[in-house]
C-alpha cells in the first residue's frame, strides 16, 4: 500500500494515538474507548488485549504492528508509513499502544512523522504499567515520610547494553521502578552492592495488570534467589525503595528470604 | 457521626479509592466510571471538575473533602475518618482523588486506614497529571536518544522546604518533572546553575489538562524572567531536559528568549 494523497473519494485522514493503559479493558479511559469506536482503522501492538480491541466497531480494519510478531517483524519507520497509509486510505485511524504512548513508546517519534504529512494528530495518555501495576500490587512510589518521589526508567538502553541513568539512580532516595528489567537483575543488585544498599527492600511484579499477576519481595541481597526459586518471568516491573515494605505482605516474605540466607 | 459497626438494616460497607485523572472528564478510565456510577457516596478532593461528579447516581451523597476548603480544612486523619463513617453508613463509597491516587495522593494512608477496620478496599489508579499535562502539551518525558528515564517530585517536602531529592536530581540524566513548583522555581534555577547546566531546556506548564491550558518555555538561566513576563501561575507542572526542545513550539521561544538576553 502506498501514499495516496488523491482527496477524491478519499476520507479526511486524522490520526489519534492512544494509550491502552496496563492491559485490564476497563483501565482505558473513555476518551479512548470513544477513539476506538470511532475508528475506520486501528493499528495495535502487542500487549492489547482482545477485550479492548473488541470495542471496535465491526467493520474498522484491525492490523497488528507488534514488533513481536512471529512471522515478519515491523522497524518503527516502517509502523510510521503505515499509520500514514491507513489515514489517507481509511480515514480516522487509531494508533493503539500498551500503557501510555509518550512513556517509552516511540509515540512522539509517530506524532512527529504523522504531523509532518500536514494530518491532523491527537495524542491521547494512558495509565502507565509504571504507575498502575505497582498501584495494583498495592505498593504506593510515594508515601509521605518515606519517598518523596519516583523514578521510571528501562534497564537497558537501545543496544541493549545496561542503561547509564541506572548507575545514578542506585545512588539516589527515590523509589526507582525498573521496565524489562528481569534480564538484568543481577547487574542492578550488583549495583546497589557496591554502593552499600544491600537491605533495600525490592519487589518483582510479574503480569501486573493481569488475574495471573505474580509479586515476589526481598531486599537486593536476597531478591535473585527469591526470583530464581519462585520462576517469576517477565513481563515483569521491578520496583526497588522504602515504599516497598508498606505492601502489608512484604514481612512474612522478606523475613523468609532472610531466614533462608541465614540457614 | 460516629463509626458505625451494627450491621441491622446497614449496607455492607465497602471502599474505593479512585484516581479522577488529571482533570478532562473524558481521561477517566472506564473502572472509574462505573465505580462512580454506583457509589452511594463520594468523598471528593479539590481539583475534581464537575463533569466526573455529574457521572455519580443522582441520589449519591457527594461530599467535598478537599483541602482548600473556604471554611474548614479537613485533616488527613479526619478524611480517614469520614471515608469508614460513610461506609458504615452508606455502603459502596469512592474516594474520589485528582490523578493517581498513590503518586502524592496519601491514598496509601487511606487504603491502609480503611482496611484496618476489615472494610473491602480496592484501589483503582488513574493518569497521574505528572504524565499526561507534558504528554497533552507534547512533550514527551522519554525518547529514544534524548532521554532514558524520567523522575517525578514535589518542589517541597511537608516542611515545605525544597525537597531533598531535587538536589539529587538536577545532576541527574533524567527528565524531571517538578509538581507544584512554580512557587520554588527561583530555587530549582539556582541548583541547576550551580550545576553548570543554565542552557538545559524547560518548560512551565499551568492548567494542564483544561482548555484554558498555557506553556511557556525557555531554559534554565531565561525560564524565570520568561515565566515573569508571561504571568504563568498555578497549578502548574514543570518539565526539565533535553526532551522539552523536542516541543515543535520550543524553538522560537528559546531563541526570542536568548535574544532577549543579549539584547
Amino acid at each position: 500500500m502506498k501514499t495516496n494523497n488523491n482527496k477524491i473519494n478519499k476520507p479526511t485522514p486524522t490520526v489519534k494515538i492512544v494509550g491502552a493503559g496496563p492491559g485490564d479493558a476497563d483501565l482505558l479511559t473513555i476518551k479512548a474507548y470513544k477513539a476506538i469506536k470511532n475508528a475506520k482503522a486501528i493499528l495495535y501492538d502487542a500487549l492489547i488485549g482482545r477485550e479492548i480491541l473488541e470495542y471496535a466497531s465491526s467493520n474498522a480494519k484491525l492490523v497488528y504492528v507488534g514488533k513481536r510478531a512471529a512471522n515478519h517483524s515491523y522497524s518503527q519507520e516502517e509502523i510510521n508509513q503505515l499509520i500514514v497509509d491507513y489515514a489517507y486510505n481509511y480515514g480516522a485511524v487509531v494508533r493503539l499502544k500498551g500503557g501510555d504512548p509518550y512513556i517509552f513508546g516511540r509515540g512522539h517519534e509517530e506524532y512527529d512523522f504523522v504531523s509532518s504529512f500536514g494530518i491532523d494528530v491527537e495524542v491521547i495518555p494512558g495509565i502507565t504499567s509504571a504507575i498502575a501495576v505497582p498501584a495494583l500490587s498495592n505498593i504506593p512510589l510515594t508515601k509521605r515520610g518515606i519517598s518523596e518521589s519516583f523514578w521510571v526508567l528501562t534497564a537497558t538502553n537501545k543496544k541493549g547494553k545496561l542503561s547509564k541513568d541506572i548507575q545514578q539512580a542506585v545512588k539516589s532516595d527515590a523509589t526507582i521502578v525498573v521496565l524489562m528489567g528481569v534480564g538484568k537483575l543481577g547487574e542492578i543488585v550488583r549495583l546497589y552492592q557496591q554502593n552499600g544498599r544491600g537491605e533495600l527492600p525490592i519487589a518483582i511484579i510479574q503480569n501486573g495488570s493481569l488475574r495471573s499477576s505474580k509479586t515476589v519481595f526481598g531486599n537486593i541481597n536476597s531478591i535473585s534467589k527469591i526470583a530464581k526459586e519462585s520462576k517469576v518471568g517477565t513481563p515483569a516491573i521491578i520496583v526497588i525503595g522504602e515504599v516497598v515494605a508498606t505492601q502489608p505482605e512484604f514481612i512474612n516474605e522478606y523475613v523468609i528470604a532472610r531466614n533462608e540466607a541465614i540457614s
